[in-house]
């Protein structure tokens, strides 16, 4: 029998990657045997930050999935973010704090999903209500992906739940939040190193509504202009993925960590779903006080396309 | 603001009917505020021998609900299983036990499903999880819920979470088990009141796989002949149903829950999705050991078809 497998979404960020880690600790404490933690894609500058600073090592990289192999999912459920062949596993368990789409099963499965900013947090109750202790080095990760989701708790999507999981992960781990949070999001921030095609798919995701594609993808900065100085590029880069993916709207958030703003890269046919509400010029939408992807951009697009 | 409203699939059986009462007793003291129970259909003998029992009253009947209205879901999460309107409704929370399928969101929501035998038994653990004292009576309700789903825990879905919450909750209502679920079973027995076409819709459910349409029902009796007396009128209707809905498949199954065993009425075009398995002679497949439509029923349909 293959081991199961528990695997985080594509373009892999911080609470992919650090929830794939924490879930594989506790099923592999839960059930006795080895569970496997996977990653789908790079490890971004911000990510990598937290593994070399809990001395944790990477997730296997895969690509695919066999028929028939058993899975555990975090941080998504849509079949569009997730392995190639998903289709075919037999999924054991998600834990996840998005909505749920583009998702089903044959068979009855566990499913826990709430509403709050970060995996970590959800994953947080999971050890509790099964007893497991939280290991320094698990705690440090599930630590670092609330911090990486939340923005050091500014998000909109932050919750009391999150507030109370990063409070006791922080001592468990036995870091000072706000210094650790700030060094850790900053590194995320060296874009310098990527070409304008990394940067478009660091953090991207491919969502789907009645046949409509589109693709939301973000990028955290200490300086929008400094993005915006490669523009020309980048705009480059999504109109080839545009017509190569077929999507009728790509948005590309850059957002400013420290004063809590973003300014997206819209093209597309249906840029009328970011115009609507906010106004577009040369391809560039401004939008104070947005930092959240799942709660301020993608029900904006998803109700207006 | 309109009150959230607790609701369970159509045809509503034991589970659904207790579970939707459960949740929104739970729900109700968490919010401190009123949270209404609500049922998409008639009270099946068994459950009103559950409820008069307890004495609890049935949940509000309803039969669509208006756009925007914040609803939880019980026993179940298919669109097509629920209420009317569910598409535009605001979904806030999920507890059920079965597969997922047909079912989005467009926003992150409160969802927690176990593979286990009954919703109730995932309810009791998230009446432990928030330290919510159980009352007699909606232990009760509970209790029967996880009996009629698990036919007194003889049922292949019963697990040992289960076993134990049933073993809980009988001391929390203050029943003997045995005596009390046999009792309440054999109430749900009663099926010479019925008129075909209410016998085939009692506990029916409608499922799609790539657009083919099709419904399992079930009914659980002492005597499998006593029901079979009754075929050729029973044919009848689903034949009626069939044409009407553009059903490719109906398995009417008749479920000995005394001996567990099931012979099942098998009409439309796709017949194969069963035949492949159980020899059907005369529209009549005879299931040794199956008295699971999730476990047994559905899965081989959902292959074959």
């Amino acid at each position: 029998m293959e081991k199961i497998l528990v695997i985080g979404h594509k373009n892999p960020d911080t609470d992919s990657i650090c929830s794939s880690l924490a879930m594989a600790n506790l099923q592999t404490k839960l059930r006795g045997e080895e569970v496997i933690s996977c990653r789908l894609g790079e490890i971004n500058e911000e990510t990598k930050y937290a593994l070399n600073y809990f001395k944790v090592e990477a997730p296997k990289l895969i690509e695919k999935v066999d028929e028939g192999q058993e899975v555990i999912l975090v941080d998504h459920n849509e079949f569009t973010q997730s392995v190639e062949g998903i289709e075919k596993t037999k999924i054991l368990a998600v834990v996840d704090h998005h909505r749920i789409n583009n998702f089903q099963t044959s068979e009855p499965l566990f499913y826990y999903a709430q509403p709050v900013g970060c995996t970590a947090t959800v994953l947080f109750e999971l050890y509790k209500s099964n007893n497991v202790e939280i290991e320094q080095q698990i705690a440090g990760l599930m630590l670092s992906a609330i911090i990486s989701d939340t923005l050091l708790l500014k998000s909109p999507t932050t919750t009391d739940k999150d507030k109370k999981a990063v409070e006791e992960l922080a001592k468990i781990a036995n870091v000072d939040i706000s210094k650790y949070g700030l060094e850790m999001l900053k590194a995320g921030t060296n874009l310098d190193k990527y070409t304008e095609e990394e940067l478009i798919n660091l953090d991207a995701k491919t969502m789907e509504k009645e046949n409509i594609k589109y693709v939301i993808a973000q990028v955290n900065t200490v300086s929008i202009p400094d993005v915006l100085k490669r523009k020309e590029k980048i705009e480059h880069e999504i109109n080839k993925v545009i017509e190569a993916k077929g999507l009728s709207l790509f948005v590309f958030v850059i957002t400013d960590i420290v004063n809590s703003n973003s300014t997206a890269i819209v093209l597309g046919e249906r840029t009328d779903a970011i115009s609507k509400t906010y106004e577009i010029r040369d391809n560039l939408a401004e939008m104070p006080g947005v930092v959240s992807r799942k709660k301020q951009v993608l029900p904006l697009v998803e109700k207006n396309i």
